[in-house]
């Protein structure tokens, strides 16, 4: 397997869009599955647990032992999926270790050929939003050279703070053929305290932040999708149609599949501009497969990956 | 400087409420004066560069002199403070060596007698929250005991995704005596693209978000200050008029004077419930202080944060 490379060979400068790397990814892996990585340091698996050196402290033992259960999930479940998502809060919780710990993963996810979807749900004024993009793009001036940041894919974004603040994370995606996934309407049940309220024209406040994430994409010339993506949950299926309407172009990132409710089936508004226009994010219903479908965790991890893999594709 | 302990002696298990120990350590400082932590590598003061190692990779030199330029700002600017507020993208752009910085640096303000207010603004589903408050305010239970969190005293929060993501936040920090402060209305332009968003009733949408912020506290029995606080921007002065309606029990949080605009003079409405109902937040004004005024940058840095401790306490 031999990725898209972020700036092709032979060009100077010029960075391929981040929605046609998608785009050609999703094609030769036929895949739009996205692994989810949320360690659990209480829940994982017991192979894992064995790799952590008997020395360190708990913070230092936890996270290689995080390291080598997301390795394992990658190395079982990977040659199902397009990408990981790795969730950023489950890394610091443990500290340095944990910053560590979570650049061998991305590591270890590139060289499955797998692109790297940064969950961290970033927003912040201007400058604190590029400082973000530093840290998840990279790389950061300092006196002594570059030190490098995550070199994630994409990343995940909040839009409270409005388009100023987007657009450090937007633009230093860009800036290296990445890519960014805008909260427009989540998949937890208090999604409609906010993202649901209802503005003066009686349109929920959602419909705003999908337009605010299709004013922002670039359109990639040959997928034809946005480098600006959206995250719309998967649990309320007229929400994907009304939000494919309302972004033609847009990948979309669809968390909820499996554990919160949401259905394969259902998606299919989603695919509408193309295999790549949408993303189906599940971790716990993968990690975990073994606890409903009992035997090996791998091996319950690779079947459940490859049945969502199947019926996502079937849909597109 | 005998900080209010967490947890009073001779207690079982009780937690003293963070407005409470807020209120207190303004009193006993007479400082509403939050010293923002948002160091730039390429902008650090020169003493803080001459104690990078020669040796190392450019993340952990930098980070080593980032280290070195908070301690230097914290020692000259700390006691005329009630509280740093590092700005976790900052540190997050260094990677691994940039989270041992942020722990030595929030050691530091501890030992000055300094509350540490955590500014990631992090916004995400419930067990993701819950994962996030594990790594703010700690401990993360794993196989191997428990790995500590960053122990801040309070941390900034989006409340985009609804209560039930705002919820784990506010009870992990409440659980060890720690608050939150929600983004409600913020200092930069972009603010008005969805915050002042009008809602079907004709209010802007900041103004749920205030409710919200009302809601959730808990209002500790000595200063009767909510535990939830909120980050209303100084920038637009009618707005805290507002705010302080709204919430008539909130701290605020109150970013954006000097370098954004705003003016100590226009906060008086923060102050209402008392002179721990606003925390007036300045960073750039007091870090770069020579390059305006001239002089030793920490004498500068001292000089200034003195001056807007004063025009604060004056207010209150």
């Amino acid at each position: 397997m031999t990725p898209t490379p972020r700036t092709p060979a032979g060009s100077v400068g010029a960075t391929v869009s981040f929605a046609d790397r998608l785009a050609d990814r999703v094609a030769e892996r036929r895949s739009q599955l996205v692994l989810g990585l949320d360690p659990d340091p209480a829940r994982l698996w017991p192979q894992a647990l064995a790799a952590a050196s008997p020395d360190g402290d708990p913070a230092a033992r936890a996270a290689a032992a995080v390291a080598a259960h997301c390795a394992a999930l990658i190395a079982a479940a990977g040659p199902a999926c397009v990408a990981v998502k790795p969730q950023l809060a489950c890394f610091e919780r443990l500290g340095a270790p944990g910053r560590i710990a979570l650049g061998i993963v991305v590591e270890r996810a590139r060289e499955e050929g797998l692109l790297v979807l940064a969950d961290g749900k970033r927003g912040d004024v201007d400058v604190t939003a590029a400082a973000y993009a530093q840290a998840l793009f990279g790389p950061t001036p300092t006196p002594f050279g570059p030190a490098a940041g995550l070199e994630a894919d994409a990343a995940t974004v909040n839009p409270l703070l409005g388009e100023d603040a987007v657009a450090p994370l937007v633009e230093g995606a860009r800036a290296v053929g990445g890519g960014t996934f805008l909260l427009v309407r989540t998949s937890n049940p208090g999604a409609v305290d906010v993202q649901d309220l209802a503005l003066e024209d009686g349109r929920p406040l959602w419909e705003r932040l999908a337009e605010m994430a299709d004013d922002l994409g670039q359109v990639g010339p040959r997928s034809g999708l946005a480098d600006v993506g959206a995250v719309v949950g998967a649990t309320v299926p007229a929400h994907l149609v009304r939000a494919r309407e309302l972004m033609p172009r847009t990948p979309f990132l669809l968390p909820g599949v499996g554990a919160q409710g949401g259905r394969v089936g259902d998606l299919a508004a989603a695919f509408t501009p193309g295999p790549a226009g949408g993303l189906v994010t599940a971790s716990r219903s993968i990690a975990g497969a073994h606890e409903r479908a009992g035997g090996e965790p791998a091996a319950a991890a690779r079947a459940e990956a490859e049945r969502l893999r199947e019926a996502a594709w079937a849909l597109s």
